[in-house]
């Protein structure tokens, strides 16, 4: 999906998303930013061990599992240090 | 919870993390940091509408929920469209 706001400074920042899965092991950090008058749409922006930044697409279910597993491993992690 | 963690480049970035509530309408982004050789922790990073950032608590039932609440509504947003 494009998103075709521009001209302004705010704006969305993902002009198009990622759908296609990429495994975990190469994704550093994911970022989802808020919707708001910059963008209607949440975003969900991953930066890969690669230093790259991929939008993904916040509705295809392994970019909703690759979140929730992060926050599983946050909950264990937490677990095995009590 | 506090990580002592220091003295080399790669290191975890939170020495501290908020655990009391915070408004999800100040947050403007969420960043899930995986764990790996250069923290054991999975970080959860907020940038709030006011550009500070800060660290959340992972296990914070409230952080979960606002991280679920995004990924809802971006899943709420892609219906409208459909």
């Amino acid at each position: 999906r494009a998103l075709a706001r521009m001209g302004n400074e705010l704006r969305c920042q993902c002009t198009d998303t990622h759908s296609k899965f990429i495994n975990p092991k190469f994704i550093q950090d994911v970022k989802l930013t808020q919707s708001g008058p910059h963008c209607q749409n949440v975003e969900v922006i991953a930066t890969l061990k690669n230093g790259k930044e991929v939008c993904l697409e916040p509705t295809a279910p392994w970019v909703q599992l690759i979140i929730r597993a992060l926050l599983a491993k946050a909950q264990s992690n937490s677990d095995t240090l009590l």
